[in-house]
């Protein structure tokens, strides 16, 4: 049966469903389409079903453009999940968050499996992308299939391929960053490998759905643990009047052996602060700690209050305190240039700041407003950055690096800045490096 | 006083002064003597400056051929540090190690500059590049220069430019690794600039010898935390049943944001298991610790440990204990294809198999006997890699993975094999993974 399925890949005859349309489903739909592929688009979201059908795209780097192109030809976004029956292959980009005790939360995937089960027809190729810990397609999706009577390997093929999008990279696309894949069996791995090199130049498989798991996790555990340790080189070189971007930039002249991280206000985005702790999770089964993960996240997430902290000493310097101060907030994204303010130290700013009496405000070119999130509720708007705005606040953070920022305009009105990127290196007139 | 001093370097008629001939001094004195200059080479061992008088390397990736011509040329070693009064430029290359209580040991920087501070004449520039904590040089090596009259950034030029050299590394030389220079005044950096530009290919200059300190520092700092945590991550996925080594070269198919470390028996070498301790002590002083620091040599001076558990487990399947047992050692040098076994963590493994009442021996073709050394002291010879001898060990722990060991025959002809870097990925006979 994995015969006839890779051949109807091959032939481009076989439908592509896709389950999740953010910023990792919406781009494979794309670029299954553009290829010459059908593709089901499947949300639960229908204000997003309703965008996509309009020909309007709901993510700042893909344009209205291409979604209108894909949409007339061969793209249909859709909320009826019944329509998995149509599919010859099925891939998964639903999100994976943390609870509130920081443990895994697979009910995104739960519920996505048991809303299509009885709807899978046999013949087909199951993918998963989201992030997941080593384990969860053998030990969690596997056994719900069998249950529902399918013969992995034989009716239905299993696989796990950890999706790298990475928004608003200008140098890699779907298409040209190689995709690793892991199934359950050989024929799985056969099928998953022979669809993604549809649209990928360069699959790389691995000989489980285990470790392709754990390499994803690791790809993100490796930023994660290095933006710890520039985070707290930071605050040690600020104590030793040492400027730690002309020592990372120094260093990174090294041709070989090294790699530049630079600090921030925190960790951002659905990946780095999250990831890491799907292996912590499942290390504690096996009676093991992930020290170096525990301590990045413990050091990055200190990082909001350490701003805060230097906000309260530049506002002293002013005989101010941050209860009843005006704080600017630039930049509400988690990285710049992109619109996505998934866990966002943005957000966590502003939360310590209100809750410590600031009139907290925020200015992002990419966040006209602030929408409900899954663990916060503002009501706020993005402030136009003119001159009256700016010298109204006692206080300006620069959180997010937009490169569409003034940066000369901010410094020139701004009565203080705290800059948690190092963008006014050597400017220490109204300037607080934090 | 310092426009003449560069006049003198650019029209190469100064005299280079280099203090410690060894993994880094050498080259320089090599590549100065190379490119036109009048190089004296010094040093306390009579026995290197005997070896280099008569043409021989003692460094195994320097060839003879390399010493005769130099020698031969514009190169005269020398154990006479009162010839300090001919040179124009000194540059200091000797060791920074830790003592006992892993705390900074700058006595051989200090004796150095104590034997050679009454020989300087007026308008040389002193150049340290041995590895040490930010403030160095502003606040240990220039008080001692004052005292003796001196005037920095007048008659005597300060700096501290880091070495960066990789042994055996093919890809780069002295001559193309850029060079970070910081000098105590701007005539000092000016000096050391137009000094280092002469020999190497780009010189980057920083503001202060603080962040030339540091950048070093950092530049360790990173591999020992990243070894450090591919290091736990092994220990993990050994329980997991997940190869740790296909999981990071799949990671390292991803072509942004990461870079691949290897795990192994432990951290070697003269740089990556000293030099993060000293910025760790100097934070001391700022009430901060370094705890990524901390953390990433806790794990990496375990690993012996955990590779002698492998070791244990691996006899006990054949009813052996260590005691009593003939173990072999692979590879006594601290990386692949050099004979410098200077922190190795085979030293350590000897001697905890030792401790533990094992016969010990080793093999390693770079290394023919183990030397008299700052920490062990065992007194023995390499071990031929026949049939008879290596049938004779109970266990082979692959410590050092040399390109030159015959992998194959090993695997054939050992009884069991304790391999600390993954060169027998996927072999489970005779192969316990450590």
């Amino acid at each position: 049966m994995h015969i006839e399925l890779s051949e109807k890949i091959n032939s481009k005859k076989s439908i592509i469903g896709v389950i999740g349309l953010g910023y990792v489903g919406l781009p494979l739909c794309i670029r299954f389409s553009e290829v010459g592929f059908q593709v089901l688009g499947f949300d639960i979201d229908e204000s997003k079903i309703e965008y996509l059908k309009n020909g309007k795209s709901f993510i700042n780097h893909i344009s209205n453009e291409v979604i209108s192109r894909v949409i007339s030809n061969s793209f249909e976004p859709t909320t009826d999940f019944s329509r998995i029956q149509e599919c010859d292959a099925i891939i998964v980009c639903v999100p994976t968050p943390l609870n509130k005790h920081r443990e895994p939360d697979l009910n995104y995937i739960l519920e996505t499996i048991d809303s299509i089960k009885s709807h899978i027809k046999p013949g087909t190729i199951f993918s998963l992308e989201s992030t997941t810990y080593p384990g969860t397609t053998k030990e969690v999706v596997m056994p719900i299939f069998e249950e529902s009577g399918f013969k992995i390997g034989k009716d239905l093929f299993l696989a796990y391929s950890p999706e790298r999008e990475d928004p608003a990279n200008k140098d890699f696309t779907t298409e040209t960053i190689p995709k690793i894949v892991g199934g359950h069996t050989k024929e799985c791995l056969d099928v998953a490998v022979c669809l993604y090199e549809k649209v990928v130049n360069t699959v790389v498989p691995v000989s489980s759905t285990d470790a392709a798991e754990l390499t994803k996790l690791l790809e993100n555990i490796y930023r994660a643990v290095n933006i710890g340790l520039v985070n707290e080189l930071k605050v040690l070189t600020d104590k030793m009047g040492i400027d730690v971007y002309e020592v990372i930039d120094a260093a990174a002249t090294k041709p070989f052996g090294f790699k530049a991280f630079y600090p921030g206000p925190g960790l951002g985005g659905h990946c780095i602060p999250i990831d890491p702790f799907y292996l912590t999770w499942k290390a504690k089964e096996y009676e093991m700690h992930t020290r170096f993960i525990e301590l990045a996240g413990e050091i990055n997430s200190s990082m909001p209050s350490y701003v805060v902290e230097k906000l309260t000493y530049g506002l002293n310097k002013y005989s101010k305190a941050v209860s009843g101060s005006a704080v600017l907030i630039l930049g509400i994204a988690y990285k710049k240039n992109v619109d996505d303010m998934r866990e966002s130290p943005s957000l966590k700013l502003l939360e310590l700041i209100n809750n410590m009496g600031g009139n907290v405000s925020y200015s992002d070119p990419f966040v006209s407003r602030i929408p409900k999130l899954r663990n916060y509720s503002f009501d706020l708007q993005s402030i136009e950055l003119n001159k009256k705005n700016l010298q109204s606040y006692d206080a300006v953070i620069l959180a997010t690096d937009h490169d569409n920022f003034d940066y000369d305009f901010i410094l020139n009105n701004a009565k203080l800045i705290i800059d948690t990127r190092g963008r006014y290196r050597g400017k220490e007139k109204n300037v607080i490096h934090a």
